[in-house]
C-alpha cells in the first residue's frame, strides 16, 4: 500500500516536473524524504463496529495514530464481520491479510495458552498491577516472546477495571447452586464454573441476551455496570453479583504485523506505542467514570438485586482456579514460563498493596 | 526560536538555490510544508537533574516528543536551578521564558490554592479515581481554565501512587505524640499537623536528609518505599509508617506555555498530548513495580520499624483534613468550584470500588 502510494507521488512529480525530491534529501530539517511516504493501514476488530467503550477504544487509537502521524499512518478501523470474522482478526494479522488487530489476547488461547496470561486470569491481578508487570515487570519481554511466534507485536490499549460477577437468573447460595448451572463464561473463568459441575455455553456477544431470555442459558458475565446496562441484560436476569473473581481487570491489545511494524520509520513506531498507552488509559478511565451512573440505574430505576457471592463460594473458585491453571501451565512450557513471572510479579506487588491501595480503600468505604 | 530555525532553513536553502520549499506546497503528501517547521523547546523542572523517577519521568516524556515528532519538537530538560530554581518554574513557562514546565501542581497553592486539587489532596482519590476524574469526569476543563489565567495549558503526566506516611524519630501512639512534632509537610497535609499541634518546618528536598540527622525535624513525609529508599532516610529515622492519607495518589503536570502551544501544529499537539498520557502510566506504574522490593530492603536489611498510624489518628486526620479544605474552599471561589467536582467524583467512584476495586483488594491481603 505505501510502495504504490509513494508511487503515485513520484509519478505526479515527474509530471509537474518538480525536481524537489532529490533535493529534498538536502534538507537541513531531519528525515523530511522519509516523512513523505505514507501508510494506509487497516485494523481489525472483535468488536462490533463502534462497540461503546471497546470498540471507541479501538476508533480512538487509529484516530490518535492518524493525528500525530498528520496523516502518513492513516489507519481505518473495521468492525467484527466488516472484513474478518471477530475470531479471524489474530490470523489476518499474522499472516498480514491486514496490518493492525484489536482485541483481547485471551481470545487467542486456542493459538497458544500463554496468550491468556496478558489479558484476565481469575484471581489474578487488576488494571494498575497488570500494567505494571506489562510495562516494568518484564511482562512486555515475554509477550513480544509469544506473539513472535506468530510474526506479531503487541501492545496493551486498554482494560475494563475490576468487572462484576454476571447476572444469573437464581441465587447462588453455595457451590452447589453451580451445579448444572448453564453459564456463559469463556476462557478460564469457564473451565472453574465447568470444575464446579456447571455447563459452560459459548455464545456470541449478539446471542447472550436472546438466550438469557429464552433460557437456554441461566447465567451469563460480561463487563461491569456501564456496559451490561447498554446490553439490556437487567431486562433478563434478576440477580446481579460481584466481584468479578475471573477478570479483576481484563485488558484489550493491540496487535501489530511483525514485519509490518518493524518497516515503520522510528518516529511512527514510537507513535504507535505512546498512542496505544494513551488508549489503555483511556479506556480505563471511561468504565471507571461511567461505571456508579448505571450501578445506580441499575439498582434504582430497574430493582436489579445486587449480591456478593459467598465468601465460601470465592474461596472454593480460588481453589478450582489454581488448579485449572495449574493444568495449563503443566502442558505449555510458554505457559508456565509466563505464568510464573506473573505470580512472582503478583506476589511481590501485593505485599506493597496492602500497606498502599488496600488501606487506601479500607479508608474510603 | 522556531521562527529563527525556520529562517535559518530557508536561507540555507535560498544559498543552496533550492526552490522545493514553495513547490512543496503542491505535493501530494498531506502537509508537508507545515512538517518543515521545527521547534527547539525547554523544559524546566522542579527535580534535581534526573532525580529518581520524577525527573527520569520528565526526561521520557521529552525524549517521546522528540522522537514521535522526529526532531520537529526537540524538547530539552532542565533540571531545578538549571536554568531556573524550582519554584520559579511556573513563572517562567508562563511568561514564556521557557515553553514547558515538569511538577506537581501542589506546588503552586501560592499562584491559587485550587491548583492543589489537581495533585494531592488528605483523604482524596488515589491514582486510577484523580485519572478518572480528570481524563473523563470533568477535572481537565477546570483544569484548564484555572491555568488559563496563567497563560498555561496543563496535563497529567505521571503519578506516585499510593504514598508511604513517612519517616518518624518517635512512635505516633495518640493525636498527643503530634503535639510539638517538627515535620517536614508541605502543602494540605501541612496544615492539618499545623492543626494537629505540630510544627510544620519547610525544606527542600536536598536538606531533607540532614534536618532529621540533626533533630531540625523529627519527622518527615515523602513518597514510598522506591524513593524514600534512594534518598536515604532510613540512616536518620527509626519509625516508617503508613498509609499517606495525605496523599493517596499524588499526579506530576506538565504545564505548556498556552500561546506556544496554541502556535502547534494539530499533529504536535496530539503528540504532546498522547506522551504525558504514556508518561503518566509509566511513572505509576514504574513506581509501583518497585516499590515491594526496597519495602523488603528497608525492613530486612536495615530493620526499619514499619508501622501503622493507630486508627483514631487517621480519623482525626480526616476531620481536621475537612476543616483545612472548608476554609480553602469559603475564601476562594475557583477552590470551590473545583472542589465540588472533585468531591462529587469521589463520592461517585467510590460508591463504584465498594463492588470492584475495595473487594479485590480485600480478596488479595
Amino acid at each position: 500500500m505505501d510502495s504504490k502510494k509513494g508511487m503515485k507521488r513520484r509519478e505526479f512529480l515527474k509530471k509537474a516536473g518538480v525536481t524537489a525530491v532529490a533535493a529534498s534529501t538536502a534538507f537541513a530539517a531531519p528525515n523530511v524524504h522519509a516523512k513523505t511516504k505514507t501508510y494506509k493501514w487497516k485494523m481489525v476488530t472483535t468488536w462490533p463496529p463502534h462497540f461503546p467503550v471497546l470498540g471507541e477504544g479501538a476508533d480512538d487509537l487509529a484516530k490518535w495514530i492518524t493525528e500525530m502521524s498528520d496523516g502518513r499512518l492513516k489507519v481505518s478501523v473495521y468492525g467484527a464481520g466488516e472484513l474478518v470474522p471477530a475470531m479471524q482478526a489474530f490470523d489476518a494479522v499474522s499472516q498480514g491479510m491486514v496490518e493492525m488487530g484489536h482485541a483481547s489476547s485471551y481470545y487467542w488461547a486456542g493459538k497458544s495458552p500463554a496468550t491468556q496470561f496478558f489479558s484476565a486470569v481469575p484471581f489474578g491481578m487488576n488494571a494498575q498491577q497488570l500494567n505494571s508487570w506489562i510495562y516494568q515487570g518484564g511482562g512486555q519481554a515475554l509477550w513480544d516472546e509469544l506473539y513472535a511466534q506468530f510474526n506479531l507485536k503487541p501492545f496493551l490499549s486498554g482494560n475494563t477495571g475490576v468487572q462484576m460477577g454476571g447476572w444469573f437468573n437464581k441465587e447462588i447460595k453455595s457451590l452447589d447452586d453451580i451445579k448444572g448451572l448453564k453459564m456463559r463464561i469463556p476462557g478460564l473463568g469457564g473451565k472453574v464454573i465447568a470444575k464446579a459441575g456447571g455447563t459452560v455455553v459459548l455464545s456470541a456477544g449478539g446471542e447472550v441476551y436472546t438466550n438469557l431470555e429464552r433460557g437456554v442459558i441461566d447465567a451469563t458475565e460480561w463487563v461491569g455496570p456501564y456496559h451490561d446496562y447498554k446490553m439490556g441484560f437487567y431486562k433478563v436476569a434478576k440477580f446481579y453479583y460481584y466481584p468479578g473473581w475471573h477478570e479483576a481487570g481484563s485488558s484489550t491489545e493491540l496487535f501489530v504485523n511483525k514485519s509490518k511494524f518493524e518497516s515503520l520509520p522510528a518516529d511512527l513506531k514510537a507513535i504507535v506505542e505512546s498512542a496505544c498507552a494513551r488508549a489503555n488509559i483511556s479506556m480505563l478511565t471511561h468504565f471507571e467514570s461511567q461505571n456508579n451512573k448505571y450501578l445506580q440505574k441499575l439498582v434504582n430505576e430497574h430493582h436489579v438485586k445486587l449480591k456478593k457471592f459467598p465468601d465460601d463460594v470465592i474461596e472454593k473458585f480460588r481453589t478450582l482456579s489454581a488448579e485449572v491453571i495449574g493444568e495449563i501451565v503443566e502442558k505449555d512450557p510458554m505457559s508456565k514460563k509466563v505464568y510464573e513471572s506473573y505470580s512472582a510479579f503478583k506476589k511481590d506487588i501485593t505485599q506493597w498493596a496492602k500497606l498502599s491501595e488496600a488501606t487506601f480503600y479500607d479508608m474510603n468505604k
